[in-house]
């Protein structure tokens, strides 16, 4: 592995100096040693030398950084491969690889994929095309090592050396029955400790853990990292096994929706690229419509502050807190809202939890609102009043800032931590109810709460 | 898999329902099926039935039980436990596992657990907790497989099979020369393809990559996802192999680590427990000092809008889009940030990308902007003026507010998108550098802004 910074500033100056110089062989042990995933790295940075660069590798690595490459990439290089080249490619990769790239691919492109593809893999790759977009059908793969429970350790073993090499993953083997039943697992570990006449019938694992292909991939994904598997057996509806999930490809459904939902968190819609492969138009595509909501129905904020104009005018000092209201209030939000998003999309809370949940807020708010409030009392005191100078600040008025301030942190920590739970349990992504939505419910709240306060303590 | 929200509550009953008629047999009999974490988490809720119930498990699934318990429910285990039962626990269990649960307990249980331990062990566990907290040292296991360079396939297969039960993973080998240095890597898969009679050293993988003792955990579990590895060798300083670090605690670093960013990004402290399982005080304690400094910061904005408090007297109307501003500002910048923020704890994005990332955000934030003050024009024309009948939002009103808005979207991005790099180059946490903290500049910077159009548009 290479530390970013300088390795790579200095292979991609050789590489280009080699280049230039046509030492073509040079070029070729210098990628060698590296791993697949740093060559495609190095590749984002060395543009029209890609496509002769690619032609060094020898055939498996090179199906491996293909494999690596950001879409667009892939899709100039298919461009220039021949149909012979283009085969040579496809019959290394895997089916789960080759299925991502056909899905990124324009229509004209995937049509040449499937003309150069063997027959079989032509039909695999269009069934786990027909599963929809999230679901644990799209991301598994029909390599799997199988078994029959009556072979011994001995014939699975020659099995497994046989047709392993074309296995996405020899370490988990998968036991049917005649109906293509799931019916056991098996590690590589166990099969290798045990004797080799034993039964994997006897020896097999037949507490199943297994998803369905129609499963969300997030909750696949989840389920491999909660039980520490390598790779999870996946089942259509009449039980039979028609796949397997691998823990690398979970690990990529992890980052990627964790990705989606602190985008959508920062009210971005979210985008499948990294940040500096996406476009000034893409990006802006992706984070202006919010940015509008959420202004437009701030005019609501606008209203309040119009109609109390009068009190605003016999009391100016007030305006001065506005900010640190709404800001204190959004910041509270957040919190809870953060808080419980994170823990929904990691299954520690569910809807049933609800109760216990805005128990909890209602005391920690008012625990942190009276704590702020006294800060801020005090704050108002020494440094607007005496060190400021501002003898508008009295003490009445620093008492409805303070009892605003309590109020804002219960209301912001209550909404904070009930809309995403409410979102999750009609069916929406409770990511979207995060701080920037919140925020903009809880400022017309404090805004009312602070006039209401200030009419009746001033009497204004 | 058993599906959370029903058949939980199913199987609790049940067992509390057993458990109160004491059919011991019979409890065992419904958990035995159960995957480890399951049962785990069926615990979370049988409080002082935990123990009777962990007794009835045999002795494997109940160190795998053990292993998954929280921390809480761990030490009021052993503090039950008899010595012999607590080595029988301890032996079921991995280094990696045990060293996790020793640190987390008091010095009196951690000395209960050393001294039931043996003195291997004993040592191990004390070399692994000398490394610092977030280092890989502190999360790799010593139980890894070595071989030999001159052994066969055959010698090697044979030591698998001797001494891979007390092994954390067999799925890859490790080669080491005389000196313990990490010469070669090798998977079971090309292990099992070989022919019996080949030399490791001639097959084995020398390409490597590895880690060292003190590299960042994080660093270490991005890079087994980056390679698609099951297991990434750790070396110390002398290149000598001295652990190895498996994927399934990779996934759990990775997930610890990323809601350490979202906590970090929503101005909380970081917690290692789940949500419910956090104290009040405990919340109160993480979620205050942000709060705290953020609303005395926001003094700052007070003493804008106190210092202007001549032109808002004369033009009120102006006040009612304050909140309008400071929350589109914030929501700008929040986005920015937050896309810095993930893309670099990724590492697509590196501090030399600093140029590239502020022109694309000034570009994306003069489209953003310009969109956003077209639209509020219309609406301030359309509703504030005609709808809302205000006489007070006249076209210049409009102009002004529009301007600021165009302005403070643009700061609020590039304010948003810069300061998480500085932060990671002087060696910050990006994601302290998120919304609330950003909200806060921006809102000052967007009332100077404001007033100052204001003032030099409307003439007040």
């Amino acid at each position: 592995m290479f530390e970013f910074e300088h390795e790579r500033e200095e292979l991609l100056k050789n590489i280009e100096d080699l280049f230039s110089r046509k030492q073509y062989a040079a070029l070729r042990d210098l990628l060698l040693p590296l791993e697949a995933a740093d060559i495609a790295f190095l590749f984002d940075d060395l543009d029209e030398r890609v496509p002769v660069l690619f032609r060094l590798l020898p055939k498996e690595l090179a199906a491996e950084v293909f494999v690596e490459l950001e879409s667009d990439q892939q899709e100039l290089l298919m461009q220039g491969f021949s149909n012979s080249e283009l085969r040579e490619v496809l019959e290394e990769l895997y089916l789960d690889d080759t299925v991502d790239i056909v899905e990124e691919m324009p229509a004209n492109v995937v049509r040449r994929i499937l003309s150069q593809c063997d027959p079989d893999m032509r039909k695999s790759i269009n069934e786990i095309l027909k599963y929809p977009e999230d679901s644990t059908g799209s991301i598994m793969t029909t390599e799997f090592v199988d078994l029959k429970a009556n072979m011994t350790v001995e014939d699975a073993l020659k099995r497994i050396r046989r047709t392993g090499p074309d296995k996405e993953t020899i370490n988990m083997c998968f036991v049917m029955d005649q109906q293509r039943h799931l019916i056991g697992v098996l590690s590589i570990r166990t099969l290798l400790l045990a004797e080799d006449d034993d039964i994997i019938g006897d020896i097999m694992e037949t507490n199943l853990v297994s998803v369905s292909t129609l499963d969300d991939r997030e909750t696949t994904a989840l389920a491999l990292s909660k039980y520490d598997f390598l790779a999870l057996p996946v089942v259509d509806k009449e039980n039979r096994l028609v796949g397997i999930v691998t823990v690398d490809d979970a690990i990529d459904v992890l980052e990627e929706e964790t990705t989606e939902d602190i985008e959508l968190m920062a009210a971005m819609l979210p985008s499948d690229k990294p940040y500096l492969r996406t476009g000034i138009f893409e990006t802006w595509k992706a984070r202006t419509p919010w940015l509008l909501v959420l202004m437009l129905s701030a005019t609501f904020t606008g209203i309040i502050l119009t109609h109390f104009e009068g009190a605003l005018m016999s009391c100016a000092i007030l305006t001065s807190f506005v900010p640190m209201l709404s800001g204190t209030g959004g910041n509270s939000g957040t919190q809870a809202s953060t808080a419980i998003i994170r823990a929904l999309s990691l299954n520690e809370v569910r809807f049933s939890d609800c109760l216990r949940v805005l128990w909890k807020e209602l005391r920690v708010s008012i625990a942190c609102g009276v704590c702020l409030a006294a800060a801020n009392f005090v704050k108002m005191m020494l440094v607007d009043r005496m060190l400021l100078n501002n003898p508008d600040v009295t003490p009445m008025v620093a008492l409805v800032v303070c009892m605003t301030l309590v109020c804002t942190v219960i209301c912001a920590k209550l909404v904070g931590c009930s809309l995403p739970i409410l979102a999750q349990k009609i069916g929406f992504d409770p990511a979207v109810m995060a701080s920037p939505f919140i925020s903009t419910i809880v400022d017309a709240l404090s805004l009312l709460i602070y006039f209401r306060l200030a009419s009746s303590i001033l009497g204004i």
